[in-house]
């Protein structure tokens, strides 16, 4: 994976506000059927990993990108091309470590939660745009990477900025090694 | 409400697909805690109604369409420019009455079923779509207008087409000469 090298017609592009307000009715509802925001995380997690595993193969034939050589440029590639396409935004990458496998993605404002002023009443466990990080990881885990991909900041929860974490745990040229035999 | 002055930045907008999927989620989820079909149905429809009563403010604001003075100029401002705008989409319009108060959306293929090959076993009443007919039905409510919002045909149910019908439960001048007290 590198740099995209095409891009599709214009009718693939709607506006995200449907989409918005449709997320936000899967929420209500998962909070509706799951009494701990501990329990609503997983499952959004899980709901992504499946979403992700799935729009990969989508992105990947939409943004013909290249091979990817390290964490970063991978980092740079969810960033700079994955969110900008599904979600109309380019988060910042950081990387947080000396052996570059732990990045965060800081976005600055969250479409996702656009229409959210605050989290529900008594739900202030809640990751509510955790799908986000299942689909990262469904993503990654497609293309042979393992991943812990978790929230580290919410500006829903009063921070500044909203960071997802990504922490890649298991070495690139090991993968690549494997994928030879 | 009539044609559309002025649009919104390239910001709004995004790739379909992510929407496509999660609403897949969304439908999974429902079937899992409902039971029967109607049932997912009805949620679907309410769940829309709520997500139609939000999204029309939003729309009549980005597209600055004027006021309409025909249930068909209604129609066709749904079919070409919310359809085509939240889901890059154009269905084609029919009238179905001589009363002028039914309509059908004809649609040739259906973004929001892009991914799905077939209704899940075991639910062959299942209206996966029926988030839209609430989203119509919200989206007129908050703009004084009554409808009963249906699917008449459904290609995931072998149907050539996918058809919505709009039935206009009240006279337009009614509702002008109700607002203007």
């Amino acid at each position: 994976m590198s740099r995209p090298a095409q891009r599709r017609p214009e009718y693939h592009k709607i506006n995200k506000d449907l989409f918005v307000l449709t997320y936000g009715a899967l929420v209500a509802q998962l909070c509706k059927d799951y009494e701990k925001d501990e329990d609503v995380n997983k499952y959004l997690d899980k709901m992504g990993y499946g979403i992700g595993t799935r729009l990969v193969e989508n992105f990947l034939a939409r943004t013909c990108v290249r091979r990817c050589h390290s964490y970063s440029e991978i980092t740079d590639i969810i960033a700079q091309v994955a969110f900008k396409m599904y979600l109309g935004i380019t988060p910042s990458v950081t990387c947080n470590n000396a052996s570059k496998n732990e990045f965060s993605l800081i976005l600055d404002k969250n479409p996702l939660a656009e229409f959210v002023e605050e989290l529900p009443a008594g739900r202030s466990s809640l990751c509510y745009c955790n799908l986000l990080c299942g689909i990262i990881r469904g993503a990654l885990e497609m293309v042979h990477l393992a991943a812990d991909v978790t929230f580290l900041q919410d500006r829903l929860k009063g921070d500044r900025v909203t960071e997802i974490g990504i922490t890649f745990l298991k070495k690139h040229d090991e993968k690549k090694h494997r994928r030879k035999k």
